[in-house]
């Protein structure tokens, strides 16, 4: 029984329909919001209507459904509105918005669910044949339009191929500690499985719940943890991709000298060069302990500086993630106020007795959540490492109660924002890494582009980051802004988004550190990547894929050096 | 002044013309060797004479003479007989024979040495409007064939591109950890700059005194201390490389997310695609103390399970490397005997009374050469968990002497080599890796498949292994093998070379690990990687060389997948 099973998406926003973010305990946060944003409209924007929303009719014909079913079984093919729909986009604020509007012009025209590499690869074959296009499709939690039709090439007829039934672990190596999955496993189900023999991937993206391996792999995914168990590319050993000219096996070995990696060319390719079936991983033994705890500093410098110590020697931190003070203001502002009278009293006693430092009293104040896991004796000499570097930054330590409701919290935000939206407020997030001599120049260069292209769009906004993600080398920003809607609020995002990512590429910084290029980010990538570099993915493209059939239009949006289509999606 | 200024290299073997391996203290190791592998035969091989070397002349023209060197100036162009020979070869054992027979009947027709990422680039562009070919050379130190021309297209006229003059470390970023570095730097010269600036890169392959980045780059290269620090491929973040279709330029960032990764693209391309002119690598801080042991115990099984052990928990060692039996045998053959009678008093009676465990009265005892690298406390603490694992297999500290001894001639085995060719032996190396799991098959089948072919083609062999490299989910067997040089010792080599090929293949392990592909397995690559990996490279190839003018005829040896050449070198 899947983790999700049974439950009931919500198709115009996050995971589970039943579920909430909980804000009632949180009296501080509507204030603040409208303390930063201005006074919020009155009435709720809710969804449409499901049932108003009138999908275009599939242009599958009868007997392709029949060539397809021949395939996949009569319950590997759907042509349903309510399937088209829910695998029409991913979660983006410009889906969300268009989801709500039900704006669903071009859906796929079927969803297949291959139950084999074999299915996959006969699907993608016929495809090919057919000229049609196929969308890999895992858990759809895409936040860069990785999933959806392309307007410019709606014109072909798309499949959209959900793994959903790739999802066994067919070998866990205890001794050589890797594991064989199928591609589409879900989080939850991939931990589970993973658990009961002993270990653990250690990877959780906050889309954890709802995202697959295969999803993780194609879009260089990053976990909360990366600190101490890498991003997604440093786990991957091996993997099976069905293509267009095939079927890629690369062996799972743990290094080695043969020419390119494959597994990295394969890692990020987005669905554009074939479908993951199933990925070799290095697991690890669960750690035993887990010890998440606040630190609070005068400044985010402060703070910045202390997070690089401590990447930079002695024991490695799981989780290092230090808000800017703006962040820091919005999570106060999200505590839970204290329920009972006891704990007021407790409260109230500890902030009148509390040390006064500066991490306290100053007006820059930002917070660090740090984590380390592993055995008693790691983790001790973790805690005992940041104990002994604090003091040369003027930080404090706040104890388990904020690393514990960080770690508990930590894969519902994504809920609130459908709060917000219902308020009619514009979120979204975008994220970039730099060295660690380039953070504080990229930091504020981002920072303002997104504070005055918000200003120019509708007046105020909010604009808040956090460091996470610490490498020895440097780390990764992560934004969140928010501001009303206005009328167009897809051309609003759209010139705000423009702004954040000019600043991120003046600065040096990556186009992307775990959001991966989709549609969104593909008009930057030539920017990012340069001529030549283009160039060679669409070498690739060209081997493997050359009638495009595989997610076209993403990630590398010409089809071909030489093609009439340059410059064109 | 760099390293290996003013030194006479030996043109037909390795390294400094005036160092040889110092056998002088070790009367057991001809006995030893006779032993193995019969009588050696009186006389010595001595390469044949230089001067009664004729090569072919070069086929430059005057005016492309003229052109090239407009590029580079009159210093960067040679079409002088020794730099033409000491650029037409690598240091294989194929290599080394063939020079010493004098058989050089294709030299490259000149040799460049571009002053600059431009030159090369100009350089590169001439040579694709002229369709010549170009190979990069850094050290020249390749295994596999990697400098040579290939016989099949030296109808070509062929330039060795040397990249000494790119030598200098550009930028050291101490608070990021990086450092951007001209591609032909050696590493004595790269290490030197580097520790002027309290970092290292931690990278020592055995070629280290006379292997370039670069090449280290397009190898994918390892060190002897690659468990702590990395392989090559980890420690790179950004490159800079001139291609037939202009300068690819990957900018360095700790991570990304943004398309299949353009540095793992490079990295192993072995100059198909281009030479590597700059690489940005991460460094850390010079290490205080580095603590070499070694360790005896009874069987390999037993060594092999420490080693596990020991890389998959604890502090992170250096350096693991376990000889097999026969390994072992040799390496206390090779041993110096105490030259005073003091020692030999003090060795008399540390044998008396030494623990007569079965690590030492064991026929199949196996020496671990382990080390930890770092601070006091780290090293301690590497040691601690040594100490604490060894029991479980019977394991027995024979303390820092046979550390040290290792650390100290880490680097000096390939001068043996020429001492071994000197006395009509066949010598030669190979290397593989797998996970924990394959590794004991592996071991056993390329062991058995070694001597049986030793035996088909000559008689008596002795054939040795060590696992290096160790990971958490496998290692790298480095397998080293000798006999007897039959008559045709090149048919000779060819045929134990395949029969171990074809071992390694079976039994799932990498092709290479860290010696790459050249022209010696590039044969083997379609079975390794597969139809569509292949056409995977060779898309890359089409895109960024369609004329195959940079190092044609390795690692990849077709021409693009509907070109006339298909099947063809």
């Amino acid at each position: 029984m899947g983790y999700n099973e049974g439950m009931q998406s919500k198709w115009w926003g996050w995971g589970d329909s039943k579920k909430r973010y909980p804000l009632e305990q949180s009296p501080n946060f509507w204030p603040f919001i409208e303390a930063r944003l201005g006074s919020l409209p009155q009435q709720q924007h809710r969804p449409s209507p499901r049932e108003e929303i009138a999908l275009p009719a599939s242009r599958l014909h009868a007997d392709d459904r029949t060539a397809l079913q021949m395939i996949l079984g009569r319950e590997g093919l759907s042509t349903e509105p309510n399937d088209r729909l829910t695998h029409a986009y991913g979660k983006s604020y410009r889906d969300l918005v268009r989801l709500r509007r039900g704006e669903v012009p071009h859906p796929p025209d079927a969803v297949v669910w291959p139950r084999s590499h074999e299915d996959a690869q006969r699907v993608i074959d016929l495809a090919t044949a057919k000229c049609w296009a196929v969308i890999p499709f895992g858990g759809g939690t895409s936040v860069v339009g990785g999933v959806e039709v392309p307007a410019e090439l709606s014109d072909r007829l798309f499949l959209s191929m959900d793994l959903a039934k790739l999802n066994q672990v067919l070998d866990v190596d205890v001794l050589s500690r890797t594991a064989k999955v199928e591609a589409g496993i879900m989080g939850p189900d991939l931990e589970a499985a993973l658990q009961a023999q002993g270990v653990t991937l250690g990877h959780y993206p906050q889309s954890f719940e709802f995202s697959t391996l295969g999803g993780w792999v194609a879009t260089r995914s990053a976990g909360q943890q990366s600190t101490k168990y890498g991003k997604i590319e440093d786990m991957v050993i091996g993997l099976k991709m069905a293509s267009p000219r095939g079927t890629l096996t690369v062996k799972a070995l743990p290094a080695r000298s043969t020419g390119p990696d494959l597994n990295g060319l394969i890692l990020g390719s987005e669905g554009t060069l074939g479908v993951l079936t199933e990925v070799t991983v290095r697991v690890c033994p669960i750690p035993p302990q887990h010890d998440y705890r606040g630190v609070l500093f005068p400044s985010f410098e402060q703070g910045l500086e202390t997070v690089r110590t401590l990447v930079q020697g002695g024991p490695t931190p799981a989780t290092l993630r230090l808000s800017d003070v703006d962040e820091t203001a919005a999570l106060m502002a999200m505590r839970a106020e204290p329920r009972s009278a006891w704990k007021r009293l407790v409260e109230g006693l500890a902030k009148r007795y509390l040390v006064r430092g500066p991490a306290v009293t100053s007006p820059e104040r930002c917070l660090l959540i740090a984590g380390y896991e592993g055995g008693q004796a790691e983790v001790m000499a973790g805690w005992d490492r940041v104990r002994s570097v604090l003091a040369e930054n003027e930080g404090l330590l706040l104890g388990r109660d904020p690393g514990r409701s960080w770690y508990r919290g930590r894969f519902e935000l994504p809920y609130l924002r459908d709060t917000l939206l219902d308020r009619g407020i514009m979120v979204d997030t975008l994220e970039t890494c730099g060295s660690w001599s380039q953070l504080p120049e990229l930091y504020r260069l981002i920072r303002s582009a997104l504070q005055n292209a918000l200003e120019r769009e509708g007046g105020r906004g909010h604009v808040m980051c956090h460091l996470s993600h610490a490498y020895p080398d440097g780390a990764s920003l992560y934004f969140t802004f928010m501001a009303l809607q206005t009328e167009d609020t897809l051309a609003q995002w759209q010139a705000v988004k423009l702004a954040a990512t000019d600043a991120i590429l003046a600065g040096g910084g990556a186009l992307s550190h775990h959001h991966a290029v989709g549609l969104d980010h593909a008009p930057f990538l030539p920017q990012e990547l340069g001529e030549t570099g283009i160039l060679a993915l669409e070498g690739i493209k060209q081997a493997l894929d050359p009638e495009t059939c595989m997610n076209p239009g993403k990630l590398i949006r010409r089809i071909g050096p030489d093609a009439p289509e340059k410059g064109t999606i």
